[in-house]
């Protein structure tokens, strides 16, 4: 089936014609009934049709039954394999379709892929579409004497979508680069001499939609919709219900390849630095820590809590003398916040460290994980990001030399010069932060920068004051694209004072007696921060939605898939 | 305090003397009452002391007052550090105690560490003994016209162990090695100059034990006891109930280093073969997968379950063809099992990937995985492993040259051939699998191999039969030390034969829908499996229970801290 015979019964899918209103033939489009002679009319159209189809059939079966007859010289050349038991290993060298080149003119390969898409001229000729990942070659399968027989042609034509096929065949050079926006190998194609099912797409009717309309940009698709073949949008949940499917796109291949590629940046600069990788419990004796609401679960015959962060525990690592720590792992949050940024659960990038002097030490440290991660990404992930840009182009994230400090209250002015009306000790609205980071890229040509000092009032109760200025903090939050991805602070390490802080948030110390039992004997000065994995790749990338950064979200109305 | 006079006094601790019974005093040992004249001795023996008491009570305010009104020309170089708010940032140079080398003798440094014990042989002399994570160093404090005074002496002499302070003073030369078993550099010791608590520690009264005395190794503790000076034992449990103090063993620091460890070779290798990380939700919609409890908790009006292992999530990334991942998270098992070798949240290193003819591709992997892992253990964490050997001795970990594959039904034989009695078709003890990798380690010599093909039966829905022989699997497992630290298998990648084992398992394939569509839209032959973290690591190290492999073990019994 052609791409473009998928995309319109995809259209139509999403578009189906209005049901037909009973007795709708017996009156005329304006409502007026039928005359005699208009019902003649129909009658015998009606009958002409009713021949033809007839006919028709009889000629099709006819034909059938002459096919039937006809032996296939090309038995042995397609069909379906038995289910992979794992029976044999006889090491068949598979080729990979990003190896194919018009050097390898005449190499017989066999390689093993989705069938993509197929489109068939003629009774002769197949088009196949075969896709590895991102990588999208055309093969052709084309009647020939003793080796491919027209039933072969007519078998491969019809192979569902998605379908994973093994194909034997010859690398060959095309005389002009192949035009079809799908395909990335233009200069070489295959030529198909056996071709079988390996694993077949046994989904029920047409399945949700074609991977390759999945990889539209929303400007492509809009400017389809004039012409005579307007390409389907696909919803975000239609995607999302689909999840499996969406994520054969070669934007989503790119996707999380890309955030793969945060992590390890993360790690590796940390790792750099003395950072020690550790695993905290998620499940929690006590709901505390913050405002945000916990979820609950009953644990044996007691009750238990997940874990919003890793924060009292990486901070507990501190004060067992790890020194500087980092965890990667699932943050949960249950808060009915049905917005383009949030979800219950996504990952964070937590780090924490003990410092000598100045929490400065820890956000210098922090500017430079970024940088180092800004400056890795493009020439690591050149062909993603390249690939994620066709389908979600954005402006270039600017990343500045040297880092932007901003303190809390230089955002204020920033915004008030800019007929923004804030007051001194309220934390920024969504809204404000965006203002802020429009205005901070026109004046320091930066998408990434922090702002430091927030006001004591608006952070937790962990946070450490300012030394000067009890209404400040020692507490600090980066931005991308105005929008926030770390939050982080000095935090309290004196006991005494910790308690102080916690009956001033009106929570029982004795409700946090291990975390605050970490402090009474002795942790070192420190501060540190927690970054959403997903907000960042969000962010960079321009995505739009944080579900698009995550492999399966959740958000309160979504647990599936 | 000397750390002799810790040991005596957490000994007590643990073994109070027996309450004395009311009216003791009024009988002999014997039970007869006491006579007129045992009554009047005891009546003039408490006098004398009585008055002995006075008399050193008066000396002692005497000699306070005294010292009250000398001036302490030693004043500025010792005290209480205002808590850090990060005030000022003025770049000292800090000293490590790794460092220190009798080279350095003469120069000049400032430290921060945390006070370990201290000693006081006379009123003008106190040895302390500071630490940084597995480094500890001998300071000494002198009487000094002008510089130390008694005051300054006493004072340092009397520091709360654990608290964290800042020292300068001068590296020496020592005549000959400091025989103190905590002190690790042994050729050189810092004469102290200033002396200032950085944080104090707050814990009221004694602190539950001393990080020397955590330390030590059962021989120790055991060869201690008819020494005048017995080692107490730290229980298990005292240790994780005040998990932060233990944590800062030397042990700990390097058990903790090490996991880190296995966790980069594990992602090392992988990403070296083409795998990417991923991370899959725990929160799920629906409590399947096997029979394994699983936990429940409320989301928002509906519920949720915590996933017992990303087992479904890591075959959808298959589907959707990632080809190769893996995941390192937490997993959580609602099992009410008190062992040494369980816990009720994990790390599970988790691995699947799409294979082209064979599962045995992957067993291959794995295998490869492991000897990498224990190829660069020694190799990169040789200090760790040595530090962590002299608490928990251990004979060595033996490693095959060769990986070592046995078929499960050569397993049941070499136990058969032991004596043992076992049914073809049933699944191995934990007593058994002991005793098999006890054999296994006489006849290859490794205490790391895999059994292959387990019984169908035996395994969960998703196991690919053998394709000879149905009673069998495409399955196995991975042993360290007798003990399984991996499951896995190739998974039914056919969508209607998934749907067969899920109804033979009686599970409705529609309360796995999402699963099931992943394999209808064509999933490639694949096989993984999980490993568990800590299990490695305890094996490994032979630590005897899983919590010593867990930073904060969670377990039936255990959420805290």
């Amino acid at each position: 089936m052609s791409s473009e015979a998928q995309q319109a019964i995809a259209h139509e899918q999403q578009n189906p014609d209005p049901p037909a209103f009973v007795g709708a033939e017996e009156l005329n489009s304006d409502g007026t009934p039928l005359s005699d002679k208009q019902r003649r009319k129909r009658a015998e159209k009606a009958e002409k049709e009713r021949v033809k189809a007839e006919k028709a059939a009889r000629l099709a079966q006819e034909q059938a039954t002459r096919q039937a007859a006809e032996v296939d010289f090309a038995e042995g050349n397609y069909g379906v394999l038995p289910m992979n038991q794992s029976k044999e290993r006889v090491n068949v060298q598979l080729f990979s379709i990003e190896d194919i080149h018009p050097d390898k003119d005449g190499r017989q390969i066999t390689l093993q892929a989705r069938l993509q898409t197929t489109r068939a001229p003629s009774a002769k000729l197949a088009f196949i579409t075969l896709r590895q990942n991102v990588h999208c070659v055309q093969a052709t399968l084309a009647q020939a004497p003793e080796k491919v027989s027209r039933q072969m042609v007519k078998w491969a034509a019809s192979i569902t979508p998605e379908s994973i096929v093994r194909v034997e065949g010859t690398i060959a050079k095309v005389p002009k680069p192949i035009e079809s926006p799908s395909v990335t190998i233009k200069d070489a194609e295959i030529k198909i001499a056996r071709i079988y099912i390996e694993v077949p797409v046994t989904w029920e009717g047409q399945i949700p939609f074609y991977v390759d309309d999945a990889t539209r940009s929303d400007a492509d698709i809009e400017a389809s919709q004039n012409t005579p073949r307007p390409l389907p949008p696909i919803a975000l949940d239609t995607r999302l219900d689909n999840r499996v499917l969406d994520l054969r796109t070669p934007t989503n291949q790119a996707i999380f390849r890309m955030s793969h590629g945060v992590g390890k940046l993360f790690r590796e600069f940390l790792e750099n630095n003395g950072f020690i990788e550790i695993h905290t419990p998620k499940l929690q004796g006590a709901a505390t820590e913050s405002g945000a609401s916990v979820f609950k679960l009953g644990y044996f015959k007691g009750e238990a809590f997940l874990a919003q962060s890793p924060q009292l525990a990486k901070q507990m690592a501190i004060a067992a003398d790890f020194g500087r720590v980092y965890e990667i792992g699932p943050v949960f949050r249950a808060e009915d916040s049905n917005t383009h940024r949030h979800m219950t659960e996504f990952i964070g990038l937590d780090l924490e460290m003990a410092f000598q002097e100045h929490y400065h030490e820890v956000t210098d440290l922090l500017n430079h994980l970024f940088l180092y991660i800004f400056s890795e990404l493009p020439k690591r992930y050149a062909a993603e990001i390249a690939a994620i840009k066709r389908q979600y182009p954005v402006e270039e994230f600017l990343v500045p030399r040297q880092p932007v400090m901003l303190d809390f209250k230089e955002g204020i002015q920033i915004l008030r010069d800019a007929g923004c009306e804030v007051e001194d000790l309220d934390d920024l609205s969504t809204e404000m932060e965006r203002t802020l980071g429009r205005l901070v890229r026109e004046k320091y040509h930066t998408d990434f920068y922090a702002l430091d000092k927030f006001p004591l009032a608006v952070r937790p109760f962990y946070t450490m004051p300012d030394a000067n200025d009890a209404n400040y903090s020692n507490s600090y939050d980066f931005f991308m694209r105005g929008q926030e991805i770390l939050s982080g602070a000095q935090r309290v390490h004196d006991a005494k004072f910790l308690e102080q802080r916690l009956a001033g948030a009106g929570i029982d110390p004795s409700s946090m007696k291990h975390y605050v039992d970490a402090f009474r004997l002795g942790a070192p000065p420190h501060a540190g921060g927690g970054i959403g994995l997903e907000r960042v790749v969000m962010l960079y990338l321009g995505l739009g939605n944080i579900r698009r950064a995550s492999m399966f979200p959740r958000d309160p109305k979504r647990l599936e898939p």
